[in-house]
């Protein structure tokens, strides 16, 4: 073990790789009103509004598992890090106060990989205005691993969470689906990564549909699209105890190319990293929140399952294949 | 990148080695009044007491880098993992509210490690109340990462920062020093760990002492021992911008072996591992607090840089060489 190669809140002894992206991150990271004490002490100090409760999650990004440096961009690789831990607070329906990044390196990731990972986090950060508050260097045996922590909050007892579905209720999403997933196809046959994957790979986490929703007390239920619709659905009949029905005519698909044509309806089913919502609501939604298009998808039922009515209107039995259906992709 | 195999919240889609995991977490995680929702659902929910603020600290634990496999007890890896989480938020005189773990493993890593793993975070998680809230699992290309997150809480503007210290402050550490060293020494030499480097590598977060301080006003700054007392007392002098003399014959040896052997001063001054508090205060600090030995060390100069009084009586320069000097052993 030796001793201790990581910084503690990015200060401690450490190697220059590790020295030179800290003191980009000082200078980098966009203030905030909720950041007390940031990067420099043994925690980040925070302030919550007063009867807010807190929102945390933590999220994982790996090369070789979230992504290859060889086909990836490290922009697209950065700000893909820090938006699945803002669409998780949007799902809640909150309001994100802080960023943490812990980021560990292997000596051979060059320096330049680093600045443009770090440019595409702190574009969104700073689009978002989310302050990075802290996190942790460390140095890798091999390769990157990123774990991204993000601190939001929500008025006392309001998060939305999986768990409130109920009989009768219409489900929604926002957005289109299914574009990241033609994107990974795309990038998997051509590997590199051409300017559509890059804008396909470009989530957009719909912090202001969430707290939309939430203001006006319209979801019941919510969770974000990372997993794939048929997975992430499952989630919320699960927590809720419930079954849904889906028509697949009414699911929008994102049009992808030069002739912006629609994608299979199955990478909508089941893609995963779009990072729209999936909410279930007892009222009438508008087709736009916060800007965004809403769409109508189904209703959810007492009878558990899940189903899908097809374009040929037959029912059938829908499962929960979200990432695993496309896993061989990688 | 294929879709996204990580859970959020610990409840996607994902391989059995995950979910055997995260069924032993929410089987075995420990309760706490602070969470209101914890896993299961896109964020973990926490409520902190009125009036406080937020403290918010990540550390990584590497295989490889932190720990090797072949020398170090999983539950030992696993304790440790959360105590330097838990180290940070007594540093600051708070207390802790709920921890979050992001847990990568290569799929060549034993059911049996992870269990072990997860007993000694676990445990300690248990032994200061401390809730699992949430965190996140991935498949690791090779090896084990850990990543800790720890969200703590003190009244509002009450934490204790590094940046306090004034001229004429008395410098103390709690505990003995050097331990964790000596005994990360042997492990080199004997590459497998016996029962004292056990013991010696277990350490005990000084939660509560952090505390008692905190609430007495009686630290002006205060950092834990991680990297070792000379690196850790100079961030105490950069954030501070002071100076620092210490008494090489103050400094409290911890004793090793059968013979209960003092430690060598160096390993004292520039062992790190401790996770034991160096503190400033301009008052008289008990001898013993929250039943732990306080030991004054030094006092805080106007003039910048470290100076040590040797054993000889002759006052030398101090350099910073924490975690760096030791780091041949691994």
């Amino acid at each position: 073990m030796g001793q201790n190669p990581t910084a503690h809140g990015y200060s401690s002894g450490m190697p220059l790789h590790e020295k030179a992206l800290i003191q980009r991150i000082r200078r980098q990271a966009p203030g905030g009103s909720s950041v007390v004490k940031g990067i420099g002490d043994d925690c980040a100090v925070l302030r919550v509004p007063p009867g807010h409760e807190l929102l945390v999650t933590t999220d994982f990004t790996i090369e070789k598992v979230h992504f290859r440096r060889d086909w990836h961009r490290p922009d697209a690789v950065g700000r893909r890090c820090l938006a699945r831990g803002l669409s998780d607070i949007a799902a809640m329906g909150g309001q994100a106060r802080a960023a943490f990044l812990s980021l560990a390196l292997a000596s051979d990731v060059p320096q330049k990989w680093v600045d443009r990972f770090m440019t595409g986090l702190l574009s969104l950060a700073d689009e978002f205005h989310v302050p990075l508050a802290g996190g942790d260097t460390a140095q890798s045996p091999v390769g990157i691993q990123a774990d991204i922590v993000v601190v939001g909050s929500v008025p006392r007892g309001k998060s939305v969470l999986r768990s409130g579905a109920r009989p009768g209720d219409q489900i929604y999403v926002s957005g289109e689906l299914g574009g990241a997933a033609a994107a990974l196809a795309r990038l998997a046959a051509e590997q590199s990564m051409g300017r559509e994957a890059s804008a396909l790979l470009r989530p957009h986490p719909r912090l202001a549909v969430g707290e939309w929703l939430r203001r006006r007390g319209l979801a019941s239920a919510m969770i974000d699209l990372s997993d794939g619709l048929s997975t992430d659905l499952a989630h919320i009949c699960e927590e809720s105890h419930v079954g849904a029905e889906i028509d697949a005519e009414a699911i929008p698909l994102a049009r992808v190319g030069q002739q912006k044509k629609l994608v299979a309806l199955d990478l909508a089913l089941h893609g995963g990293e779009d990072y729209e919502l999936l909410f279930t609501s007892s009222q009438n939604v508008p087709a736009r929140v916060a800007g965004v298009r809403v769409t109508r998808i189904g209703r959810i039922t007492q009878a558990s399952g899940m189903r899908l009515l097809d374009p040929n209107g037959r029912m059938r039995e829908l499962q929960p294949q979200g990432w695993e259906h496309f896993r061989a992709t990688f």
